[in-house]
């Protein structure tokens, strides 16, 4: 029986699923807590209570089984289900960086739109999926049947924004602006922002 | 007396320093716990908890004095300190798009050199800061005095390059790729991974 797994357990779960991805492809089949340990600076203990709240047995002598472990954690926290559709709203420098990011490829993260507020801006760039004007962004949300954004507007327009998304059902936000998002329980938000994550280094650095 | 303040503690305290130089801006001389939570979505408790680990007493019958709670956070976090020197390492589209950040301006981190494997790069992009081979990397950030950087070169790279800035004292590394670092205790590593966050919320909206 699977025990509830808390945020921290879970964010170290999704990155193990990817170093599992990497070991598989590179040909291993058993890899041990000491050997992920050592690859991700996570102590033996920690990496064995996260693997066992999943509450499947995936070790022998050898090891864990890669495979089964990869495959028990995508099972666990819905990992490689289904696709899932998103769209970036804010089509400037980083929006189109994030545009041509080619991690979204094997995923099951699909990117279905982009919207900008300039439609100078979005008859102009080049990109994989269909661009917008915001002023679209509500319908074509609904047409498309996207579930998450990356929002990669300017700071001052991301509040405004990050409201209308969450008004038009949009589970989850990925912020990269620096603004403090504060929506209905329904928008989950995941913080990006290159301010904070410097800021928190250099308060972890005088400790 | 100041305690030993928690991750998450510090990490809603720096962006509460944001809300707050945001409020001191916009003319506002106090602030309740009540409109901070209406802001942030931090429960009345949880900031009341994290404000008394500053061990100041920034509060009366009206509020917090929002100047005085302000340049609290800042002083125990070290937050508005002496200049603090980055350099963004890759500059692919996403190391351009973070070169032309609008947010670093009024901030104390300060980018002082970018980097790139590409000569041919480094020659071409403009930049509001020098540019140069990463071959050169060692050296420039010695005679920089660089403790920081932003890493932003393809996933295949991330793990060489970040131990190279690990090898010559970089305290801290904001990766933007999705490769696990596992690095010596004396570089911390700030993860701002698209995938992870959209894995996140997906994980999220099943609960």
């Amino acid at each position: 029986m699977e025990q509830k797994i808390s945020k921290p357990a879970r964010e170290r779960l999704i990155r193990l699923a990817r170093l599992l991805e990497q070991l598989e492809k590179s040909g291993k089949q058993t890899v041990s807590s000491a050997e992920i340990q050592s690859r991700t600076g996570w102590t033996s203990f920690t990496i064995r209570r996260d693997i066992s709240m999943l509450g499947v047995r995936c070790a022998n002598a050898a090891g864990y089984n890669v495979a089964l472990l990869k495959k028990t954690i995508d099972s666990v926290l819905s990992l490689g289900a289904a696709e899932k559709r998103c769209c970036i709203v804010g089509l400037g420098r980083l929006g189109e960086a994030l545009a041509g990011f080619a991690g979204f490829n094997n995923s099951s993260f699909v990117i279905a739109a982009g919207f900008d507020s300039s439609t100078n801006r979005t008859e102009t760039l080049r990109a994989p999926f269909p661009l917008y004007s915001t002023s679209k962004m509500e319908k074509i949300i609904a047409d498309e049947k996207i579930e998450y954004a990356i929002l990669a507007v300017p700071e001052s327009a991301a509040e405004q924004m990050a409201l209308r998304l969450a008004a038009c059902g949009i589970k989850g936000i990925v912020n990269y602006t620096a603004a403090i998002l504060h929506l209905p329980e329904t928008t989950a938000v995941e913080n990006l922002s290159v301010m904070d994550a410097l800021q928190n280094l250099s308060c972890k650095s005088l400790n």
